[in-house]
């Protein structure tokens, strides 16, 4: 049995002297790729320590990929270069993918859908303006600042927001927050809570759930080719809709113009609400980038929200809420408490970024980067697979919806795919009712996978499913 | 009339080059202190713009403490060493002071009891983690991560809630959170929304303002010298309490063992839990740090909350939430979505700030720092207003009580120290019943406020007083 001594370092906490040591014993060799490491039990025997930091520190090395816990069996130490990729509570996760046991020594290739390239994040530039962001501001670190976020950053997202999406706003109108989420609460302070609201079926779950847990009625509303329709809403009691019209999620269509301004009609006959939530409206691979709902909305009907996730990195938790004057009014009036804008310094070095023009070059620099693997995965899906495969939900956004000709469920692709190592991702969470298809639907992200993993995946996938084209 | 004329700078949004335009005029000496600037409406027709970035810019010079906002009378520029801070949303902030116009070349000493001292923040080290952070993390940078909180800073925090706070929790139990909202959050998830909660009155507003906002009922229990007492909630029907033991927020009482002990028992036969709301527990000044309530508590009664905006800084809007182990399965089984994780980045410095010593070494020197001023204070104040002023909720924490032997009322002192160009602060948002005392009572932080600073506020504030004692 492998036996672990590790020195008594003072000052530093065992968990954290255990875990470097085997951590160090893994990256050298010393305990090598698929060994099995003493259990817990033995290790507080051998050690003589309680059990909660040898505990961490497993967890730990679990977290950062050296180790790999198998059910009744035991840990086994992972060769570094064979790192599985963090699934714990990654934003779109499936249920299913987290009981596989990928193979130790064989990398895996993850399609997911809200990573982003970290190739494209500038670091450098990124560093030096936190450095600054904290010099220049070293007397308002000891302060709370403006918890609707800092002015001069909503200030600078105004103008970004007009020149980029054509959303007319002032300062005054963003709140910046730290998710999603955040923005949700705010709308369900401001409509109370047995309002109905009609919501994307499929559609963002984690959005859907908020408004559920905030005791609104969720009407599903079927998305079709040009996303939901105003028609099926009509008549329905509803106050308020949900909707992705850039780059609908999941399905990744893009809601047409006429749809557009048909959804403003009802919001102003109905006196409704209409959430737009632009996600990754700047990314737009064919044409222009269509300008936001928001944009076309002469009275005031649109609640506009965006993020830094899928432009910048969602490592940052920034996003912001773009409030008609009328509910940025009720909300102040109501003496709502604005609880969650994130980490002033973060706020001060994008401030910078964007008033230095980095933010523009990012985005130029990204969307270039993003359109090449947008068009790499297609070309790779259609060479390997022909019309067994259907592309829908390109030409914008991070992600592509692919059906597969096939009489297989999306269980079984997933599951052969994942046996390859590839993940792809079924997003069933994402449908609130029955979900029926007549080909299973499944969801690729190309952000986060290098054009390298790309081919080599899809020529994974294909050995996967050649079994069950027809 | 002041003409202003700006270049037309490609590429730089107009609100951005009309405020620098302004702000270095004003640094320059060009607009002199007290000088009237032109309206908004000249502006417009001089630069042959729009409204919106004129008022932007404005905005922002305000917001810097270039400008002053004179209702009905117009916009004047300020000597920018007489710079007002911010007052904007700030967390205790009275709605008094909001409207008072202080004198353009007086400085303000604001004994803001949320501030914390920027000198004490740990510029160069922070920067340097933060880059080593993105550098070494940097592929990682391309995903959410895990919205509990990186299992390495959770796994760091443990271990030093044990060691500092005597808290006993393995990593699972801690959620990272952007702050005390998200804490309450979860602990309204948790709780059916018709629950009853003893809160100690006088108490935090924000907090209790989520529960009442979240559908609780909110029970006020007077809080005496020693915080609140158990006997005051038994037959109450309440099965949470929600209290700051180690420095009464605000009074700044500390709950002696035996009342903790009551609690206790309290929860334990009431199957009731206690929230236990550490924000500044690491800070006491006379004997060792009073352990948690936490530590004492053998059956998992207590939800333990702490933050790091007192002992770092309150920029960095970073909290935690220690779960007893059944809420926190609870909590799992009922498929909570984190939502409020802060920035990874921010995470990761933290972590390697507790790995590597800093943190201890951050939190004894601030301690220290902290120490001084308090004892300044106390002593500044004693001097000045001998037995006029009575103060309590000294030795720990980072605010003072103090009752001042007068027949006026908080509303005449305050005001009589704005004149004075002195910020104190009376806190009545926080007693949600009528606050009845013989004597005025007062809060003064001192944390952001220099020693210099100090003894000017406390001159100042005599100054202003002298009249009105008795």
């Amino acid at each position: 049995m492998l036996e672990i001594l590790i020195k008594d370092e003072k000052n530093t906490p065992i968990y954290l002297t255990l875990y470097r040591h085997i951590r160090d014993a893994i990256r050298n060799g010393e305990i090598t790729n698929g060994m099995r490491l003493p259990s817990i039990r033995s290790l507080q025997m051998q050690l003589n320590i309680s059990k909660t930091p040898i505990e961490t520190a497993f967890q730990m090395l679990i977290t950062e990929g050296y180790v790999i816990s198998k059910p009744r069996s035991g840990f086994y130490a992972i060769n570094p270069q064979a790192v599985l990729p963090t699934k714990q509570n990654d934003i779109y996760v499936d249920q299913e993918i987290k009981g596989i046991n990928c193979p130790e020594t064989q990398p895996t290739i993850d399609f997911d859908p809200s990573a982003v390239d970290p190739h494209g994040f500038p670091i450098r530039t990124w560093n030096k303006l936190m450095k600054e962001a904290l010099e220049n501001s070293s007397m308002d670190i000891g302060k709370y600042g403006d918890l609707q976020g800092e002015f001069k950053l909503r200030a600078a997202l105004a103008d970004y927001l007009f020149n980029a999406r054509g959303v007319h706003c002032t300062p005054e109108q963003i709140i910046i927050g730290s998710g999603i989420a955040d923005s949700i609460r705010i709308i369900c302070h401001l409509f109370s809570n047995n309002s109905r609201i009609a919501f994307e079926e499929p559609g963002y779950n984690l959005v859907r759930k908020q408004f559920v847990m905030n005791g609104f009625e969720v009407l599903p509303i079927q998305v079709g080719e040009k996303g939901i329709s105003v028609h099926d809403i009509e008549g329905r009691s509803a106050k308020l809709a949900y909707i992705t019209p850039s780059h609908q999620f999941p399905t990744g269509c893009i809601m047409p113009f006429s749809e557009r301004e048909q959804f403003l009609k009802w919001a102003i006959n109905r006196d409704a609400f209409i959430i737009e939530d632009d996600y990754d409206g700047e990314f737009r691979y064919i044409g222009k980038p269509i300008p936001s709902l928001q944009s076309l909305d002469g009275y005031d009907r649109v609640i506009y929200i965006g993020t830094f996730s899928k432009v910048f990195t969602p490592a940052l938790r920034m996003n912001y809420t773009v409030l008609p004057q009328k509910l940025l009014k009720k909300l102040k009036e109501s003496s709502y408490e604005f609880t969650s804008a994130p980490s002033r310094i973060t706020q001060w070095a994008m401030i910078s970024f964007i008033e230095q023009g980095h933010w523009y070059r990012h985005i130029r620099r990204v969307r270039k980067l993003y359109r090449k693997k947008h068009h790499k995965l297609i070309e790779l899906i259609q060479n390997n697979f022909h019309n067994h495969i259907k592309i829908t939900g390109q030409n914008a956004g991070l992600h592509l919806q692919i059906t597969v000709n096939t009489n297989q469920s999306t269980e079984t692709l997933i599951k052969s795919a994942a046996e390859e190592g590839v993940i792809v991702y079924d997003f069933k969470n994402m449908w609130m009712t029955i979900r029926t298809e007549p080909f299973p639907r499944l969801y690729l992200g190309f952000a986060g996978v290098s054009e390298k993993d790309m081919e080599k995946g899809i020529e994974l996938l294909r050995k996967a499913w050649l079994p069950y084209l027809q």
